[in-house]
């Protein structure tokens, strides 16, 4: 790792530190950099254990994790301590999973620190839907057929209806990825349908994007809730939609005729 | 750096590595580790110089670069370069700005791979977008006014007319995200008032997403044309457009009371 200057994080200041999806390789560099520097350390429950392991071990640790149904600590409450250590003179890394302007609630932490006259910037991470494709070898976007990516998180409070606007989301010409929507798959699959789009539309659900323990699974947009029930194990997980989740052909064709004239 | 195992690398395979933003600190630990494990790197004209920088000497180096309208080499020539090269028993990285998966045409690469028999992989990246939210402090999603986000590419053949949906793309609570968008301001603009978007929608124009050199540009949806025109440089831009993007205060606001109670 090159060594570089640390004059980017004085004592005082907040980083909000992208951790990516879980895979301690797939933070950045920079991320690393931030986390090793740190004297504290306040992160979610979305965080990998490995990216976690490399909190330096002077450096204090605050899980502040919140999971869908389990809030730990509120936001409010989050903005607080982190404002609190900064001013008390702390280096303060701030762990969001994923990409913190991506459904990180990063805003709140920034206006937090900004009324409190505490420095504060963002290191961008790897969001869940780029490591989930890249899992499968699959692209989220594919030339003609699938030019629009689509992100929105169906988190939502326990008993309440999920508010989005399905006909604008049935969009058969792109890739809609659907952050923690295991437990909606079933609102996902009856209103996308009812808003026309077809039912065999391709749908891969897939859980600890980047971890060891990842699982995809490949579906269609009518059998989806099925498969949430019966196919992963517990925890969230993506689902992303559309034409570009065709999955691949086990056994690939052979083209060796136009390589080879290259070769 | 973690002195990681190659054998995910073997000789005669590809890896498709997002090299991100252009930073070369945004690069994940895995692409550092694949691009330093690479005996020939295919690149873009869209990754940065000193994420180039990186690629050890002893590996050849091969543009394969394209830019808005000068194609050095067509993607049917880059695909079979890289297959050429993984059947001549080299490891290939082929380096893509940004993230594979989003507006990367990975899926090209990845069938020629396949369909020649030559194991492939994708190594995920942070997308422009989310660099240049981070260099701006703000957040790409907020909780309530900006649930969706929605990144289209604004790259069309010279003389064409940009062919999107913008109706579906005029969505007050959404973040718009258009890459390569610069050209296509003028488009942009007139397309998205015409199809109800508030004239007033706050529009960010950033160029050089975390280099040394990245510019920030905040405007309105109607100004938009205008400041695409005179406010940057040269090269390409990211459009992000939508509530989320409003211009934070210069002057914070103190709430230090708030604050104190918690020290």
């Amino acid at each position: 790792m090159t060594d570089l200057s640390k004059s980017d994080f004085p004592a005082g200041m907040v980083w909000l530190v992208g951790a990516g999806p879980g895979d301690p390789e797939l933070l950045t560099r920079k991320a690393e950099r931030l986390i090793r520097s740190a004297s504290v350390v306040f992160h979610d429950a979305l965080v990998g254990p490995e990216v976690i392991a490399m909190v330096p071990a002077r450096a204090r640790l605050v899980h502040v994790g919140k999971r869908s149904g389990r809030h730990s600590k509120d936001q409010a409450t989050i903005d607080k301590l982190i404002v609190a250590a900064a001013l008390a003179g702390e280096r303060v890394v701030r762990l969001k999973g994923g990409d913190p302007s991506i459904f990180g609630r990063a805003t709140e932490e920034l206006e937090a620190c900004r009324a409190a006259g505490v420095a504060v910037k963002v290191c961008p991470g790897v969001t869940a839907a780029s490591a989930a494709a890249a899992g499968m070898g699959l692209s989220l976007t594919l030339r003609g057929l699938a030019r629009k990516l689509v992100l929105v998180t169906a988190h939502a409070r326990a008993g309440e209806e999920l508010d989005l606007d399905w006909q604008a989301l049935a969009d058969p010409d792109a890739t809609l990825a659907i952050y923690m929507g295991k437990a909606a798959a079933g609102d996902v699959s009856r209103n996308l349908i009812r808003a026309g789009m077809p039912p065999e539309t391709p749908v891969a659900l897939v859980q600890s994007a980047s971890l060891p323990d990842e699982r995809h699974f490949h579906t269609r947009l009518d059998l989806l809730p099925l498969a949430a029930k019966t196919a992963l194990g517990d925890g969230p997980a993506l689902l992303l939609i559309g034409k570009a989740m065709q999955e691949r052909d086990a056994a690939p064709k052979r083209v060796a005729d136009t390589v080879s004239a290259d070769r």
